[in-house]
């Protein structure tokens, strides 16, 4: 049982200097892997003509197909696309399609066609094209010695547009191999060693071809099966087995049985209940607000969000009483309860959630010590409280406050202490 | 003038099927660029023997410096510990120091110590040990043949602790090398090939050791200068002196001359002319005041964002008429209008902005195409509108309407058309 093996290049100085994320690697690696290719290595070179060079003859030693991204643009410091002329021995031509396309986006977007934009229909003979609708520089596929090359643009809309209309299909097509298919299983509140404790004989009576793996993350650990096989029907049917067995055994602490995060989790819940949530933020400055509207058909449940930046927000709109503030702090339980019950009244909710916290120097308050957070969540019946002392910086500090924040509203809907 | 050569390799099969964006990567190269060593390559591998081996082989033979992240925890898919302590030919031995800190952290979290933990304070004993305070997995410093291999842990919190408090210090003592320096230009509503046209004459009189990059974004182009020298001092007024001259080549564009996001911009506006901002916002749920709010200081200024996800809010809270919703639907300029204007009232804020579109399918408005995004931004005096049709995907949409409301709000402060 062989799979087709890739290797990804990503080129670009931003990379190397860490200017930029990059995200592109990510993406593509999940979409070869839902195809059943395996990914062996992903590579990040920079601007630098014999680096990649160097790159692309190793990953070719290895690799059945090669996925470039970046240094496609008209700007100097791109260089990808003659030194792909060079290393494929073509030449330069202008594609008449793309030139026509190029012009045609110039016009619509009121920008003068410049000389270095013809640049941007100029490419290798010995490659076809992978048409970009989304922007100018076309992507390229090329072959040698039965083995694919492809260079796309770096920008990533571009990259996944191009991938998904022209390259994946053409993979698809061009290779062959079998299923890969995954399971994942979401826990929240126990550590890596302790499930692994808790489901070892599992784990050591799984079949050779299904490998688990754990992924940790703040307060939660991922488990994720990857099953391979040639008949995809089968594979599925014996992956789910054995993720009902591996969720059985955890019980309480799965969040979910598919690979969805926690606010996906905290989404279901609520439409299946048909209740709605309401926020009030104040160190968290609407970050769970926005992943909850990450997906489409928040507003089937969610009514909305207070970021209370100021103390005077949340006095007059979610109704904290000054005298709470007075006598308690802005961070405090009694304020972040006050707020929980802001958010049920302000936005008409059936079950309101509270934050205010501390989480670098500079804050409004100085009365708890830094990393201090107070969370509330209510309905009408009831409130539960927590405090949390965090010490990593403020964005480290806003991020675990944000992952517990959406665990202990899904603790509190599923009635989990 | 030589530099030092690093690599870094990432471990992990999660990187492979893109279950994981790799940040650490980007921040490991940022703080080895700022002491001067050149990343050459970054390497994501799987958790796999022989792919790992054969990886670090290749970097050590181009690099000085290798730095290795992932792969350390407790669990049965964690391989890089025993694989280093084959490969620099040691024994695994149990450090006193990781044993008591590893026993301490367990007690803390009331979590019990298992046989399995005990692994987590065995190291080879040809290296020497970099102290995780944050976590279990200690980092680990080994030298051969002139060269370093570092290997940390991937949890994105430990590994950046352990760079800072041991890695760091150490790499700089045992490595020299010129400086490099950075100036960066932020432009925004101008493409990379307007830029490069513009500023073409000046870019070919820049020196062998100073170079420019074009990094393109969401409506904005950042332009990077990167300088090389032996003097740090003469090396910095130099870049300066680029930086002013293509600062000023460029003109209105120009949204700062230092690396930082356009909500520090924003934030700078408005701090030093003593104004404050409220937000209004509905299709956005709350992304662009988690931005705002990134940074400390934001209270000096942010006085916070009605998140209006339901019609019921934008009505109560912000007094959008009902009329005006009923006429001109809930994505419309009249509707913006009144959410800018109604965070001015409700936030008792100086400037108001107001965000109200259809992002995907699904979403509460079919009165306007999908992708249609109205945009207000407004202070006592006037008010401006602005209306996006946005093409891609729900998450790149808004992505997309975060920046341009971002660049809304400065050009509007700025007085710039």
């Amino acid at each position: 049982m062989s799979n087709i093996a890739a290797a990804i290049i990503t080129i670009g100085d931003e990379l190397l200097i860490g200017q930029v994320i990059d995200t592109n690697s990510a993406w593509i690696a999940k979409e070869l892997n839902k195809m059943g290719i395996d990914v062996l290595r992903r590579v990040a070179v920079g601007d630098n003509k014999e680096a990649i060079l160097q790159t692309l003859d190793a990953e070719l030693g290895t690799a059945s197909l090669v996925i470039i991204t970046g240094g496609l643009g008209p700007t100097a410091d791109d260089i990808t696309k003659p030194l792909l002329n060079e290393y494929f021995g073509g030449n330069m031509v202008v594609n008449e399609r793309v030139l026509e396309h190029v012009k045609s986006l110039f016009a619509k977007r009121n920008r003068p066609f410049v000389e270095r934009n013809m640049k941007q229909a100029e490419v290798p003979d010995t490659c076809s094209i992978l048409f970009n609708k989304m922007g100018t520089a076309p992507g390229m596929w090329f072959e040698k010695n039965g083995k694919v090359v492809i260079a796309l643009p770096g920008v990533p809309f571009e990259m996944v547009s191009i991938m998904e209309d022209e390259a994946l299909p053409r993979i698809k097509q061009q290779f062959f191999s079998d299923a890969i298919i995954h399971r994942s299983i979401i826990t929240a509140g126990e550590g890596e060693s302790f499930i692994a404790d808790k489901i070892q004989d599992i784990e050591e009576a799984l079949p050779a071809h299904i490998k688990l793996a754990y992924l940790p993350g703040a307060g939660m650990v991922r488990l994720r099966l990857t099953g391979r096989g040639a008949d995809a029907v089968a594979l599925e049917n014996e992956l789910n087995q054995w993720q009902s067995l591996f969720a059985d055994r955890l019980g309480k602490i799965v969040v979910a049985t598919e690979d969805i995060p926690i606010e996906a989790a905290v989404k279901k819940w609520f439409i299946k209940n048909q209740l709605t949530l309401g926020l009030a933020e104040s160190c968290t400055g609407g970050y769970i607000s926005h992943l909850i509207t990450q997906f489409p058909g928040a507003s089937n449940f969610f009514k909305g969000c207070i970021v209370c930046y100021h103390p005077d927000v949340k006095e007059q709109i979610l109704g904290v009483h000054h005298t709470t503030i007075e006598k308690f702090g802005v961070v405090s339980e009694e304020t972040a309860t006050e707020m929980a019950r802001g958010a049920i009244s302000a936005l008409k909710a059936d079950y309101g959630f509270g934050i205010t916290g501390l989480l670098s120097t500079g804050g409004e308050s100085d009365r708890v010590p830094v990393g201090t957070v107070w969370m509330a969540v209510a309905n009408e019946q009831k409130v539960k409280t927590k405090v949390f002392h965090f010490t990593y910086d403020r964005l480290r500090n806003k991020e675990m406050a944000m992952s517990m924040a959406l665990l202990m509203i899904w603790r509190f809907i599923n009635g989990i202490e």
